[in-house]
């Protein structure tokens, strides 16, 4: 008898993520009710966002609950269907959570289209991590032919992406990445024109050499000392897209913040925070546009894919807070 | 035979500004040449941005050279003409410096119509602190009718008239300020809604008080502490308009940055630098609104006028890093 394995979170993190702030369980299958469909799922993504999800406190989505499935992306293929549109067989994302059945009523639901792209790719290029990409650079930081637009943890799920569509805008893209394996990935794979190793030393002085010209536009991903130099080498009315600041997603306490901030007003720069959630009406134009350029090999996308099932979610989720994944990070099931 | 008494600049700050940076001599007066005129100063315009200037780094505008004349607006009245257009007894202001007496040719000069208002105020409310005021919250920060919006210096040059615009837009005023005598100033004399004393303690809590639906743009003139309580209560997708950061001025190292520049993100907040020069095509139009609202009675001005002449330059700057001023601070010759 199948059963269904589940994540649901017992504490909240407090530093790393420790995996005895969840309950593991086997529970019984539940059926769809009429308008439902059950999925079972193949990939669970791993976002750097659920640090936030897990914490009490003013975010832009509600907390998870005490004893609640953790929330997560998953995509995988219907089992069983009492809703209209939905089929069995159908492959489906949405935020089905840490568990290898869901109950849906298709709210939110995005078809997977396999014919375009594999299942792990649509909780990545092809999902939230593309979209991200997409609007933060596009809408968000309003990039111009011509400028250089420096992107860190530029070989993530969201990086990858940000510095190939700057490419297509006519943009210089400069990724900041850990190790010569992902600088090497970002300029030699996916063309970026330039890397920037932050674990090599010497920031400020690489990057500079980087961006010959300075930068105009910054797609932030990690905050702290990063986003410091970056913010340092920033030219007149450059604009900073906030997607993340994930250095300091561990902290018990606020890390300070950027020292550099007085280049805000001298640049004058415009410095926005967004979420991928406040464009969600025009998903389906920008997976138009992602999907097109996918397949005519004009941007590609890397996965980590990680095994071990549901129980192996604690330890791959905080390889996001260390660096240790390479490429969107997928858990199989 | 009367001289032209200067303070040069001499050496660069390092914290407060000490007197001795500067060189005060009395110099011979100098005639004006074809197409220009010579004004005679009658007040000095005291600016927060004067640290700024007299500092060597990358900034908005070249530095104070060592030997220079200290660069400062100034208003006064013509004295000798050979310009065709600027004649004897007009009333003007301008990047005159520190000193009793100027040389110019008429670019960047401004007409101070009397008629309207005395001279102190065209360095204030109708001069560069007003059109700071006015383009920051008009054009950078954008309020909505019903936005509750905080200016922090509150009865300082600009934060004065930040509130009062921000009132005609049917906007939330709240004030930041130090001292009983400043928050009832701007409350009971210029129509604030409310106003929190810094140095009263409990900053957050009366903050809250006064903004209890949230802050929907800040109006940023002082940055550490302050900026940081303003960003903790911001709204989703609020506007910082960042015009100054004081607080950090007299430090040798920059301080810590926005310990809630998390806010940025989680709330999808703008955050934007600005200089009132980027606007110098749009004055005209702002000084006509400006005057207007000043006839009808609808924004007044206050100023600090002391006396003490050129000499007294380095301490009565000091005010400015100490909120020792109460209003637009001016130096009488």
């Amino acid at each position: 008898m199948p059963v269904n394995r589940t994540a649901r979170l017992k504490r909240r993190p407090k530093g790393q993520i420790a995996r005895d702030i969840f309950d593991f369980r086997d529970e019984p299958l539940a059926d769809p009710g009429e308008g439902q469909f059950r999925v079972r799922a193949e990939y669970v993504s791993l976002d750097p966002a659920m640090r936030g999800w897990m914490s009490e406190g003013r975010s832009y989505v509600r907390p998870v609950e005490l004893g609640e499935v953790m929330r997560a992306y998953s995509v995988g293929r219907i089992d069983a269907s009492r809703h209209r549109e939905f089929k069995e067989g159908d492959a489906v994302v949405g935020l089905f959570g840490v568990q290898s059945y869901a109950i849906s009523d298709g709210r939110g639901v995005i078809r997977a289209d396999t014919s375009l792209a594999p299942l792990p790719t649509w909780l990545g290029g092809l999902g939230m991590p593309g979209l991200t990409a997409y609007f933060g650079l596009l809408e968000v930081a309003s990039p111009k032919s011509g400028d250089t637009v420096v992107v860190s943890a530029a070989s993530g799920a969201v990086g990858q992406v940000v510095g190939q569509i700057a490419r297509l805008q006519g943009c210089r893209a400069v990724g900041i990445a850990g190790g010569p394996e992902k600088c090497n990935f970002i300029t030699s794979e996916i063309g970026f024109d330039a890397a920037v190793d932050y674990k090599a030393g010497r920031l400020a002085e690489n990057l500079k050499s980087a961006c010959p010209d300075g930068i105009d536009v910054d797609f932030e991903n990690v905050g702290g000392e990063i986003f410091d130099t970056v913010l340092s080498q920033m030219n007149p009315f450059g604009r900073v897209a906030v997607c993340g600041l994930i250095s300091g997603y561990g902290a018990a306490e606020p890390p300070p913040g950027p020292r550099n901030i007085r280049m805000v007003l001298v640049m004058r720069l415009r410095v926005q925070g967004f979420i991928v959630f406040d464009f969600a009406e025009r998903y389906g134009e920008a997976l138009a546009d992602l999907g097109r350029w996918h397949q005519e090999g004009r941007v590609k996308f890397r996965e980590d894919v990680r095994e071990g099932g549901i129980d192996a979610f604690p330890e791959t989720l905080n390889l996001l807070y260390t660096g240790g994944n390479f490429g969107k990070l997928v858990l199989k099931l």
